[in-house]
């Protein structure tokens, strides 16, 4: 059954979350007083629809509803999902809380956006707090695995664990923090940064957009794959962590004394700070900087994915939960996926070589069917491409949905002869692709025969696929 | 004529700044007293020789000749870059600039990659100030793009303008700091991090991991490619950079009265890091943590790559100066380049579709090569592939080397026929492809003739080709 999640406020953050749980599948009704909400949270999905199932390798489940609602009580009724994203005032958030504890499940989670409360500060009058909790995420929300999950002194342990599987079902990375503390633990360096950026540009060292080059091209990219200390055990050597520390730790003490100050936010300095943004970034709108953004995510998120690493490594797993194509009475319907943007070349058409891609990633899910799966694989044994023929008949564009469906035109011995075909949204044919593939010994690299398990399914596989129209012999292989 | 560098200091930083200049044909000349010198450089140098060829979709220059000096003096005679890497001590430094002014040139620039000191105190015993600077780089020096120049007041701009283009030739992003101070610039902000983490760890809020995984799931992929303002610019909305400063500006404000102090760096807190960083990476060792660092940069930077954004665009931009395959007498040699790692599987093993990658790749260059350019494709007419048929013959490596020859079978009116095959670094055959294009109109997506410069090229071409064998027909399309 499709569950329900309320957001309560519908801003950028609020939007994202929206988006994270509509996209997994969830229904999702959102309450805002700003008559403004709908727009706004419209285009933040359009943002979520184009970006978010990019990452993926197979296609997101069915999307959610997503409604708006009159008031809070409306929203959170019947919801196992409860997240708060008004603005950042503790009376208004107490108000909030208790507009939602009025008509909410007693043990439904409620997660709070806030950056700047503790969960005993939300606790303060609410009739409930066990179910009540930070979950700061970071914007994107639905790009961005991160949530800083506090649960604070009052949390019943058993909805804390739900709410961080809840989490996690919808592709984020719960991150329990093990105290509250003010502005939780990303946000302390994101200001303890802040305010190192305010000093430089004031004291005219550097303009806003030097100061991102010196993040961007530098430890910007360390810091996305590795984060801070494991960057640090690689800088100390195989002399280790206790090596670092003594070799770096007391240089990098001398120039805290001067860092302690907080420079004062004068209108002189808000001034030469935006106008120093205007001329870095003021050529492009903020939504075209935000599908810049997001497109740059996606392109890094899905090169962690290849690695394994990191945000990539979420993304994989999170993949594995979603469902596979369904087998049909005609051809396997092999992929259904969208086109994402490391696959296209700057105009958002997909590069040729990414129609082999999508028919490689065809051929395994019929070696999976017939039992060649990653077990298989490990045992030493597997299918290598040896021929492949490929007829372009349309374009593919970023972000574009595609099915595949495939026919085993012949198998049997240590040879498998599929056919697959592209197709659109639309039920265009957008090309079709033959593959000639042999079973090979991984140690030996040579041909072997398939095991025998193996063997019988393909063999009723190939029986079933014989009752199906033969594609023309003009465009197969010779 | 090749030039020469010398590095004096060869650790982890010296190690990588000798791999920069030798993988973009520099000649190298190495002093450190260090009898472990040349094993440590070696080592840097292995990681570098795989993962820097990676960023790039062509070859690099033939890798210049690296050597040991006796002294500093036989270390930068005849050096056209002499870079400064020994350890932060301001008499140390003094006495090898010193050694290196005694022999050096008197106009080559000279860089210094302290993080510790200004150009103002590197120059206070210096003959001849003027081109001696700082040129701070951020480890691994072979792959990460950034080098904060900081000139001091007693620079030659002549020299420093010479120094930034020879650090753009060896494909980094100099980045001219206004004034000096101590740290630089990005330095600060990772002292200011790096404190801020040493609180969280020491007052048990939060571990290295959990830490790490706050950065790398979060901000950290933010930084990546946009740094912090333009980052805070998009969250601030339509309203643009002002909003966003009233909107957050107080907010960020609130928790920094505690964020003040400097936590002792206690053999208890060092303990406490080393013992955490252990139990988060511990399981492996520097050099397989250093080889996924790597391997995580050089995917993410061939991600921004594709995108054409911060650190990508300036491998991009790069790459356009490095050498054209060069034509021969029988077939074209259309590529010259190293498998990167985004191209393998987990095994390392090219992935099938990444073949037909490289056989586009060679059509681009043949169809540049008879004028169907990027500025004849902007003009709206180009060749799309129709059909290819390729047969994988060996594996291929991430980091192997391959060169690719194209044949073109059949050209002339609106038809182009190439036969494309990938060899080795030993000369075996990995794979043959075959392209049938047709010559497009961009507007209306259909056929149509090429421009009379192309066909009169084209037809040249084909003439030459037509006088080498050509492949048989059972290994071609039908």
């Amino acid at each position: 059954m499709t569950q329900k999640a309320a957001m309560i406020g519908g801003g950028v953050i609020g939007g994202g979350w929206a988006a994270r749980f509509l996209l997994n599948g969830w229904d999702v009704a959102v309450a805002d007083p700003d008559p403004e909400a709908e727009r706004k949270i419209g285009e933040v999905l359009a943002g979520a629809r184009r970006a978010l199932p990019m990452l993926y390798d197979r296609a997101l489940p069915a999307e959610g509803r997503l409604s708006f609602a009159g008031s809070v009580g409306e929203a959170v009724t019947g919801a196992g999902w409860i997240q708060e994203s008004v603005p950042e005032r503790l009376d208004l958030k107490h108000r909030v809380i208790a507009e939602i504890e009025a008509a909410a499940g007693t043990d439904t989670p409620i997660g709070s956006s806030t950056s700047g409360f503790t969960p005993s500060q939300l606790h303060e009058r609410a009739r409930n707090p066990g179910r009540l909790f930070v979950a700061h995420p970071f914007n994107p929300v639905y790009l961005l695995p991160l949530v800083e999950v506090v649960p604070g002194p009052a949390a019943d342990a058993a909805v804390i664990d739900r709410a961080e599987a809840i989490l996690r079902a919808v592709g984020m990375a719960p991150l329990r923090v093990r105290a509250e503390i003010d502005a939780h633990i990303a946000d302390r360096f994101l200001e303890a940064v802040w305010r190192e950026a305010l000093w430089l540009v004031k004291d005219g060292v550097a303009t806003t957009e030097e100061i991102d080059e010196a993040i961007r091209l530098g430890f910007g990219l360390r810091w996305a794959q590795m984060g801070l200390f494991e960057t640090y055990r690689v800088a100390g050597g195989e002399a280790g962590m206790k090596h670092f520390m003594a070799q770096f730790g007391p240089a990098l003490k001398w120039p805290w004394t001067k860092l302690m100050d907080v420079p004062e936010l004068t209108d002189d300095l808000v001034e030469t700070i935006a106008s120093q943004s205007d001329a870095q970034s003021g050529h492009l709108s903020i939504r075209e900087l935000e599908r810049l953004r997001d497109d740059n995510l996606v392109a890094i998120l899905r090169a962690l994915k290849g690695r394994g690493a990191a945000a990539g490594r979420l993304i994989a797993d999170h993949e594995t939960t979603l469902p596979d194509p369904e087998p049909g009475d005609g051809p396997m319907e092999t992929i259904r996926r969208t086109i994402p943007i490391d696959w296209t070349d700057v105009n958002g058409h997909m590069n040729e070589s990414r129609y082999g891609q999508v028919f490689s990633d065809a051929s395994e899910m019929v070696m999976a069917a017939i039992g060649a799966d990653a077990a298989y694989i490990d045992a030493g044994l597997s299918y290598f491409t040896v021929d492949v023929r490929i007829r372009f008949l349309d374009e593919l564009l970023a972000g574009e949905a595609i099915r595949v469906t495939t026919q085993v035109l012949d198998g049997g011995g240590k040879k498998l002869r599929l056919f697959h075909r592209i197709f659109k949204a639309d039920g265009t044919e957008a090309a079709t692709g033959e593959q000639f593939l042999l079973h090979v010994s991984l140690e030996t690299r040579r041909t072997c025969m398939p095991g025998e398990a193996v063997l019988a399914k393909l063999d009723a596989l190939v029986a079933t696929h014989a009752r199906l129209p033969r594609p023309d012999a003009s465009i197969l292989l010779p």
